[in-house]
């Protein structure tokens, strides 16, 4: 693989740690001649004749950096030589004291003498690009750092690691040799000659593509890891829905993020519990509005409702028509078969009657019910806990903790076992060689774009895009 | 100075890079048997004989990081021997991808295997109790990761580099000097020896006290560089007070900070204009209410502006009654004769007789007169600008860039100069040479306690609490 970048190797600089106050934070600068750019700012203490060039990898030099006003900061000073580096290129890392005015100095001063600023991900890309690591890899390492849960963490470790990344080379090389057997066939196709017999052919096939489809379905438990349990919390007014919300987010309130619904008719959070993610979707306009566009927000909660993987219904206990909501449980039940649902009754603290009622629940609906006072915050622990449960039986049976998390490589690796398919039923009706060589070449390349031995400009575009800079 | 510390020496660890999503995150160790503790979890890459203990200082080492679950992360550590560190004890920082997720189970290996989290500025009290850096330049450390303006970041470097300390313990030698000789003529007593000239010695208190008070005058501009000119805004409702804030903050938005005040009687923002800060003070209540708590609320504006350097007094020139405020301008310059006011005539754009009325409003108030359309954004530029021009004079000439901007240095050097001054007043009248050196060594330990050759427990404790973990 080639792909000739105008730019590559041109020095570029970053700050690699986050953005605010802290005891360090760290400028990093990539490529040709960052060494003479780093010996142009930097003065080694008690030691004037230090030259960057003449440093070995992996050395620390203590000293200052200077710009045309004078001191910036005292710096640590790391070199990495090509091609032990995580770019391959040269690179040396300045780490000062943190504080966002003084990195700022520090990246500018570097701006100044030669590096360009990097663009997002620029830094992996180089990586990704020297052959230092592969895409998936790339990617893994992207995983990592925005991983919300210990579970999508670990996961993002493995493929980092490169376990995936060496099932597929194996697939791929198997692929590659039926390929070239094949291509042989057509190149001495006048004396119809077969190198490789038909039938073994299409047995490893079907097994390359079982392979394939283990892989695929993977994805399940590796988009639930990734992204967390889609989790909608359903009811009437009234029933307290955004009181639990909050009283599940609160329990958690640390490891909460925010993230902000596109529309103003539902809000969605995100909390993590005993390594699990979820991601929690309040349908506050599910049937409060009447107009056109309460409407639209209808539409949309319903639509969430129907893309959950675990639906809260929640109902006011205390209420003595607490069984009207039965035949709506009910139509939620058979209408997302495939979605766990949990009956949340709410407000238990203020009926005396709640146990037995919770049983004429549990009997009317056949569901999972789980009383609670969410106002009290009583009952939370068990209902999350029963929610983790569910999680965990949403996760298919996986072997050894390989697992696609990424739609893009679910989707690749659909068209790969497409076309092994393909090829398959050519065999099976004696298509010609060309046609099952050509969809083996297909296969291989579907197979090839994840890893990124095949490789797309625009791809690479917007995998690198959506890292931050400085990686 | 020796201070006896139980814990001294103990492994501590912390995350030493801001909280976020970056690049790269650092957890740094230090202490007793931190290499111990970092080859529990570490391993080297392709070198499975390595050992921390063996490395040398200033060598980074690029390995993997494993908890009981797995792999944590591929690091690269850094390895610092003692005294060559920032604690002048053995360190190593493991420098990881960045991520919160991440940096948290890095911390958390190495707290499980022997460290204890470190508390805020621990790192940094170490470098000071283990003699490397004095309790001047460790304040620095902190103010410069605090810095948010150009002038206060460059101040911080410059008390950072030791120059105040050198100033400080030059004239420390020179009243210990003193002082051991005064001590002798006490142990001497008997003989009546004086082993220096009274009049000398009156000398070279008067020229220590006249660097003292150098330096205690100098706290005007350190303080207006580390928290900026205190402005206020002031007039009439409806004069667009709040649209000039945000009019001055939305031309400097990204290096606008948000301090909440303490009460909904006003709000204050940071902005930066030319490495000059401002701390802008909106007094919305100022006139407004009438109840109690707008009585409280007035209090406190009317506070606000007694301690403002600058008074921006808006009105609105479009009025015909634009004159009105005339007097209150002058009231205020006559209450705060040390605060500069700009009187701002907001609306420019609603009248055509602008100049006319800008003149008039020059000759009746006798202050700088500034015209701006605050709601179309025009005459910005050039307030910011005046603004400027008086912050530059509000700075007292100061030589060679030497600032106070600690109110605890401010308060000790005041000390220190009055005890220099009792003691000249007892050599003129003849005083006793016993209450003489008392004075001295009184001021001695004020001068000792800024750079922390005298050193007060509690006093660490508010410097170092105010250091964020991991510093």
């Amino acid at each position: 693989m080639t792909i000739i970048q105008p730019e590559q190797g041109y020095p570029i600089a970053a700050i690699a740690t986050p953005v605010g106050v802290g005891a360090l934070a760290v400028v990093r600068i990539s490529g040709k001649g960052v060494f003479d750019i780093a010996q142009k700012v930097f003065r080694k203490i008690n030691n004037p004749t230090f030259r960057f060039a003449q440093s070995k990898g992996f050395r620390a030099h203590f000293g200052t950096v200077h710009d045309s006003e004078g001191l910036i900061d005292e710096v640590v000073a790391l070199v990495f030589r090509a091609p032990n580096s995580f770019t391959k290129e040269d690179m040396v890392e300045l780490s000062c004291h943190g504080g966002p005015v003084v990195v700022q100095h520090l990246l500018k001063v570097l701006l100044d003498n030669g590096c360009r600023l990097a663009e997002a991900g620029e830094f992996t890309r180089r990586a990704f690009l020297n052959g230092r690591i592969d895409l998936l890899q790339a990617e893994a390492i992207g995983e990592m750092i925005h991983a919300r849960s210990e579970s999508a963490f670990r996961t993002a470790v493995i493929q980092m690691q490169g376990t995936l990344s060496n099932r597929l080379d194996a697939m791929r090389r198997a692929l590659l040799c039926s390929c070239a057997l094949l291509e042989l066939e057509l190149d001495f196709s006048e004396e119809e000659v077969e190198f490789q017999s038909r039938s073994q052919l299409q047995q490893e096939l079907a097994e390359l593509q079982q392979e394939l489809d283990r892989l695929i379905d993977s994805y399940q438990s590796g988009r639930l890891l990734k992204e967390g349990v889609a989790t909608v919390i359903a009811g009437k007014p009234n029933a307290g829905k955004s009181t639990l919300l909050n009283a599940l987010l609160g329990e958690e309130r640390s490891i909460v993020s925010h993230m902000p619904g596109t529309t103003r008719d539902y809000i969605e959070e995100c909390f993590v519990y005993d390594k699990t993610m979820f991601r929690l979707t309040d349908t506050a306009g599910l049937r409060e509005g009447e107009g056109d566009i309460e409407h639209q927000g209808i539409q949309r909660s319903y639509k969430k409702i129907s893309e959950a993987d675990l639906i809260l219904y929640l109902l006011d206990i205390s209420l003595n028509n607490y069984l009207d909501d039965v035949s709506q449980i009910q139509a939620f039940m058979a209408q997302y078969p495939t979605a766990h649902l949990i009956v949340i009754a709410n407000k238990t603290d203020l009926t005396r009657e709640s146990t037995e009622r919770l049983q004429q629940l549990r009997a009317a609906t056949g569901s999972d019910v789980c009383g609670i006072a969410a106002a009290r915050g009583e009952g939370l622990e068990s209902l999350s806990h029963l929610m983790s449960v569910i999680a965990e039986g949403l996760h298919k049976q996986q072997e050894a903790s390989v697992l696609v998390t990424s739609l893009r490589h679910y989707e690749a690796l659909r068209n790969a076992s497409d076309a092994l398919a393909n090829a398959q039923e050519l065999i099976e009706s004696n298509g010609e060689t060309e046609l099952i060589a050509f969809e083996l070449r297909s296969a291989l390349n579907y197979v090839g774009e994840i890893t990124g031995k095949v490789v797309n400009e625009e791809i690479l575009n917007v995998i690198f895009d959506q890292f931050c800079i400085g990686k």
